[in-house]
């Protein structure tokens, strides 16, 4: 398996004073991962290497198509030849696998991800594909959550969890904490879940948001935590409409962004009962929807 | 047509001091765009409202389909049962579509693109899509550029343009200044096509950067600027492999990124012979690949 960062001869180049150095430095690796189930192909992602099975489980349950871990029966990371150990789904699970233990997968060979669903369970075709063919789009902020939107499986209503903005202000340093790669490439996204109390659960890298949040609900799946009622997803970009849906179909009540998130992002997630936070930074936040499970208060009220 | 923004209420909330206050929002606007190519849906994107036009025509470029404005008989903004103005791609050129000028696409009425290539132009099937079929993918780091990288119709080994370290480092104050959304919404990528000289041709914005580039190269395309020859493209966020691959398709011979380049950005711009500039900020950048086309000097010599 390629690592997750490679070194490459750089030219740092300053213009007052002028000075041009050469070095190595360390970059974000971006390799291809191609999904495929029952030996379909249905996915190509660009991602950095590592926590390649947590990255598939995790699209699996944002394309729809699982809600436990039971559901998989196997993921195998190939490189066409060869494939790694058999992971079954509902053997991967555990705590071990979540914090900082990033060496859980030193048996991925490769660049592709082989799917074996629970017998029964029919891959569903994606929704998105039917959106093509539909002619309502002139409508398109509603018509793009109803035709877009997965149906979750998770009624976030139902999750009445309270959050204090003092954790809430917390969790971005926590989270900057938590990055192994960043710190030494710049050049990776990450999310973080954690409990309602501010500890962190896990956190997981990419050079794609997406697949940083995907990853993250890949390895909750598999520690048997979904949905994940009471917990904060906290990315480090921007909230989009999918990141808001990944969330949603993970059962995660709140959806904290340290920069700005889109208008169907917002749309979505009061439609879906998500709470939304955007510039969580520097002690402050804004609140798009689901302001009652935030507490602006040092405590939460008795 | 939706707009580029969305105005919400938000709950603005500090903690110290403690304070929760009201107010409307202009968030960026996300919505799905469905292009259609011979009635033939091909791809679906979430992207923000504005420059549609410039945004499918720049993906079918990015997607190797043409290579000319006279490829593309027309590009019509459908949303669903109605059409907008029928462009004729070889007559949609001229400066005056770009610079700050957003008003070129008030005849867009949905989000449905439907092109009609020129007569006796097939429609090429989507190149990554063979990658999964492929069993080659052991060696991701090459194999990835084999088989992801859509063949450049024009070779930037050609391309022999000198850019000074001045110039550059200037270029991020003016995409900056350029961009009119992401003031009032912090929600969008910016990517900007500059001369040599460091004059700005054009700036687009989109909550997704892979959109913002799209659309700069579609205007360029309809302007009939491709190949890119000596122009220099700044996008504001980091370079991902897509991006550098969108470069090299659009002839552009510098990609400079404000921030962290990935590993296979850097791999398949040095194989390109782009030149791949990053961390552009505070008067110094990196230079990862094609180093031969940066001047240090604050002139560039006789």
């Amino acid at each position: 398996m390629a690592g997750r960062t490679a070194r490459r001869r750089v030219t740092r180049v300053s213009i007052d004073p002028a000075a041009v150095t050469e070095r190595a430095d360390l970059l974000a690796a971006e390799e291809p991962l191609g999904i495929r189930i029952g030996g379909e192909a249905v996915s190509l992602t660009m991602r950095t290497p590592g926590d390649d099975i947590d990255l598939t489980a995790g699209f699996l349950v944002s394309e729809g198509i699982v809600t436990t871990a039971a559901d998989i029966a196997s993921i195998r990371i190939c490189d066409g030849q060869q494939c790694g150990h058999n992971h079954g789904g509902h053997n991967h699970g555990g705590h071990n696998h979540g914090g900082h233990d990033h060496q859980d997968d030193d048996d991925e060979v490769g660049n592709i991800a082989d799917v074996t669903l629970r017998p029964g369970l029919t891959f569903q075709r994606d929704l998105r594909r039917s959106f093509l063919t539909s002619s309502a789009c002139g409508v398109c902020g509603k018509a793009a959550i109803e035709d877009l939107h997965v149906p979750g499986r998770f009624d976030l209503f139902d999750d009445q969890v309270l959050v204090t903005a003092d954790v809430l202000a917390g969790l971005p340093d926590a989270l900057r904490h938590a990055q192994r790669v960043f710190e030494r490439t710049g050049g990776l996204h990450a999310a973080g879940l954690f409990s309602a109390a501010g500890e962190l659960l896990v956190v997981r890298e990419d050079v794609g948001r997406h697949n940083a949040v995907d990853k993250v609900v890949g390895w909750a799946l598999q520690a048997g935590l979904l949905p994940l009622t009471g917990r904060i997803l906290l990315v480090s970009g921007r909230a989009s409409f999918e990141l808001v849906q990944k969330a949603v179909l993970a059962g995660i009540p709140v959806l904290a962004a340290v920069s700005a998130p889109s208008s169907l992002a917002a749309q979505l997630a009061a439609d879906a009962g998500l709470t939304l936070v955007g510039f969580l930074r520097g002690g402050s936040m804004n609140v798009y929807a689901g302001v009652e499970r935030i507490s602006a208060l040092r405590c939460v009220p008795d």
